[in-house]
């Protein structure tokens, strides 16, 4: 178990330290824009900063959530080539959104799509698991005996 | 591992796109109602519909960690089928704060007590599993002779 | 796999149990200071709790992804105590915010040491675990053979 899930714990520690970071950042901007907690209203440059950081966190157990399920139901290696990129586009979005409104789009939309795709690696995995283990049916040799046949 | 963990699976897979569905709500009503980020306050209309995001999003993670620690430590198939029960509320919650800050108090009052079966559920198994592993009692075994004894 | 978890399971519990305790103490702070919801702002002592309880779900996903990886790749024993520690420092921060925006700071940076430590131990059990796997070399043999050089 502990050797098969080796490359999505990295992956997971990488986050973890990405979502440090954006703490970090929030700190040191309501020290700049003399903002102090618990207010988190502030400038547009502080706001658009711990806005950033209160998405990724948002989005943080739900990448968590499909980074494990399509590693441990579909393939590690892809779940982990998706997660690592996610993270990159996550802090791109950070860096973007910090510099202004619009810079947060691009980068939003390309970690969104790796999102949906760490989600669909997870369904087709759990879908074939669970034709296997209730079903009797293992889809990848079905395809296979149907090819074949072609 | 993976075998016993399907149902647990697709719950949580369920739960991800329930959520991926909460955020697209919010995008819609940024857009109907032109509160662009970073900017959290808008209509009452607006302001709910952030809220039973938020409000979800910060249950998520809460919920993913019961259904897992009640499916493996308890049981798979009674924890899944709470799993299910309360994504279909927090959709009710979802819909019914959209409407009105009433609407939402029903069925966030059914997810609430779902997500303490949940956690009653866990307690039960990581007790349980607590006393066979470090105590060497099985406790469905003590149980099963103290009522043979009666 | 069930047997090596139960000290980090009942750490889990333990701590979505805080998260429920934190929450119902903000429903009990928007009846007290008549804060209904969407609203999220209102007298500062709401607000602090607010925050706090804000501020603790925001870490919630991080501390138990930390606390799991740590557990499973380095040592489940550690972890769990980790763990309890940083359950209490938070109830420490969550207490102390309540009082004062001041009486956050001591228990939040104690428990954020907690998490780097956590963070820590992942880290040192992945990079150990990647290398038995992968590279096929076993540190913890290595550093012994190497200390029985000298």
């Amino acid at each position: 178990m502990v050797e098969d899930a080796v490359g999505l714990g990295a992956v997971t520690v990488l986050g973890v330290l990405e979502q440090a970071y954006f703490s970090l950042q929030v700190i040191y901007a309501r020290r700049k824009y003399s903002v102090s907690p618990p207010t988190t209203s502030g400038p547009p440059e502080f706001e658009r900063i711990f806005r950033a950081q209160a998405n990724c966190s948002e989005y943080f157990p739900i990448f968590i959530t499909a980074l494990w399920t399509s590693g441990v139901f579909f393939s590690q290696g892809l779940s982990s080539v998706c997660g690592l990129l996610y993270l990159y586009m996550r802090l791109r979005y950070f860096w973007g959104y910090a510099e202004s409104a619009n810079g947060r789009l691009a980068p939003l939309y390309v970690s969104a799509q790796v999102l949906w795709i760490l989600i669909g690696f997870s369904s087709v995995g759990i879908f074939h698991t669970f034709c296997r283990v209730y079903l009797n049916v293992d889809l990848l040799q079905e395809l296979g005996f149907a090819l074949g046949l072609l």
